[in-house]
């Protein structure tokens, strides 16, 4: 503890951002995210820059806010996120700042934030508005690449606490995407949905674990059986698609050494049920 | 400003670079970029390491020099860019360092730097030769990577102000490549060509804005209707393609939340052509 | 050299690792190595990460294996490589730490050490226990992703010198893998086979130059005609399938700006012959 009256702004000073984190559809294919880094560095150069993916299906924010949803809880409090899935860029969009569990997060207001902010009641979300970025230096230069001249550089200032989300602009709540919480049905159960297929062809569902409380049973449809439960991918038989909580805590349907996706022809948005029996 | 007569040389000591970036076509399955990184941050521990692309098409280094010519202007005075096509490693052909904008490339000459070279009168090129890559402990340790072996190291050493470009070895311009700046017609139009269809299937011609002056009318074929203009990505209609000045400040052909390089049916090499009406 | 009695441990202290890798079959698509970055430069901030590949095949934890053989002498003494291809994660399959030329490797015992163990005979490898872990704040949180959890912070650690192998469990030899050294046959001939086909469709093998000794045949079955030899990979004819010494110092076949792989219908697994004639 600093003696009292010495250096007492530095000393409250908030330490930089331990990580900043990027989530994009960019793909690894152009030098989009290079550059999108390239402002980073230059206004954060001593921060660990963290690349989610940027494989995000093209123009599917949700995708995005799912990841995101999934690994913040994995990542140390304090980090900034920045996420550009933003198909309505240069358009009225706007552009937001949220923050929930001691980490912020800045993303277009396309639905991307919207799962995020369902979970999490007491996440609060800021409006960024021109003349607070015109403060930090930050315009739109183009009307294509505001991941670039904005939310790159605003993450940067975010992460290096030289300006706050409420010095941005006013209150704003994200909007809904097509992703939501599980929902309670009248006899009980949940239905929640795939939210990703990952590379392993592990089915990703929008069910956590915490959300299940005493429902073991699974189906992909209400009449389907449900489907068998094992601790880890190796346990499974060979060719015998079955639930497990994975690493993130959420529900997932895999096979052994094979892709559970292709086993079971789902894709994003197949219903998910989970019951007592 | 330090006083006169002390520690003058630190004084006058170049900042070192504030980015290093990397393109290439290696690829990201194979190791190959992670050898070639090593050898960068042994050298210049300190400088940001940014991946402009390592998923340039096999043995095109005319798209390479396409992506350093949009993204330089993207990038900070004092960057060095090492882009590493290389069909003819080994063989006859040189290395050269290019000097433009306050920027330099180490490439090999095989057309790669060509369009920058074209596009800026101002740029001087060096071809690097043995004796000077002794000097700095580099050879071509093998027949096959002079990325990992020469290059990449160089770009460091560069990097880090231990060397100049003229220490080098003498000027030597570097040979053109098949992607040349837009050339006027006769009639007064301008006929450039596609480079690169982007992640997106964005179509990204060698057109700058800058050079179309207060030509509008873009064609793919001289006798083909002309395409509509949009601000953003946002503004067209569904499945109409349309043109609008990227982010980059280069003319290209998008459709909304679609593949305008689908839609059209366009590849790299593909005219386009740019008249007042 | 220190004065003697001044800071004598300090000055015995081992400098951290100059560098750490990263190889897995995650692939890019996911959040997965964001993740487990995020765990190493939060115990390791100030030690370069470099990325081998995130694109093995899927379980297949030998190919893993291979690269960093491949790999290891072209990088600095000191480094510590963390390989995660797991598809036993969770059950009974121990995680290992060997030490070879200079080097460490942290990866589940399922044979993708073998190969490196097999060639050098002076490597040494610990079982990592979990008291071990313990001590160091580690253990499996997940059932499922013990790169995060265990392999990932522990190659810190060791990166850090915080821990060294030894003090981590018992002497424990690692388990073969399905790629091997290459045999020497009765009449003399060297046996080995194609490990990888990388980006450019060129087939690596098994087998080391410095195994060859005066071996110049290579032949893809005992009764084909021997392949010719080129230097560059530009030297070759167009569309004649040639061998060479790789970067890596490894027995390769190419063919001109083409796939070798695609013009010889070969894959992983293929045997390789050579012989003296």
């Amino acid at each position: 503890m600093p003696a009292p009256g010495i250096e007492p702004a530095l000393a409250r000073a908030p330490a930089a951002a331990p990580l900043i984190t990027l989530t994009t559809d960019y793909g690894l294919q152009d030098p989009y995210v290079g550059i999108l880094k390239s402002r980073v560095v230059q206004r954060a150069p001593a921060i660990p820059l963290i690349d989610l993916t940027h494989e995000i299906r093209r123009f599917q924010p949700e995708e995005a806010g799912y990841w995101l949803y999934c690994c913040y809880p994995q990542l140390p409090a304090g980090t900034v996120h920045v996420a550009v899935v933003d198909p309505g860029v240069g358009s009225a969009r706007e552009i937001l700042v949220l923050s929930a569990a001691s980490q912020l997060f800045v993303a277009p207001d396309n639905g991307l934030l919207g799962l995020i902010a369902q979970h999490l009641p007491e996440a609060l979300a800021w409006r960024v508005e021109t003349r607070a970025l015109a403060a930090l230096g930050l315009s739109a230069e183009s009307a294509t690449f505001h991941g670039r001249d904005i939310m790159a550089p605003l993450g940067a200032e975010l992460a290096m606490r030289r300006v706050s989300p409420e010095e941005l602009g006013p209150r704003q709540a994200p909007l809904p995407g097509s992703l939501t919480p599980p929902r309670e049905l009248p006899d009980g159960s949940l239905e929640g949905c795939v939210a990703v297929i990952d590379h392993y062809g592990n089915v990703l569902t929008t069910v956590p674990a915490r959300q299940m409380a005493g429902r073991r049973q699974v189906r992909l449809a209400p009449w389907a059986p449900a489907l068998p439960w094992i601790g880890t991918y190796e346990e499974g038989t060979a060719g015998q698609c079955a639930v497990l909580i994975n690493s993130a805590g959420m529900l997932e349907v895999a096979v052994r050494q094979a892709s559970a996706a292709a086993a079971l022809n789902v894709a994003p948005g197949q219903r998910v049920y989970v019951s007592e029996r």
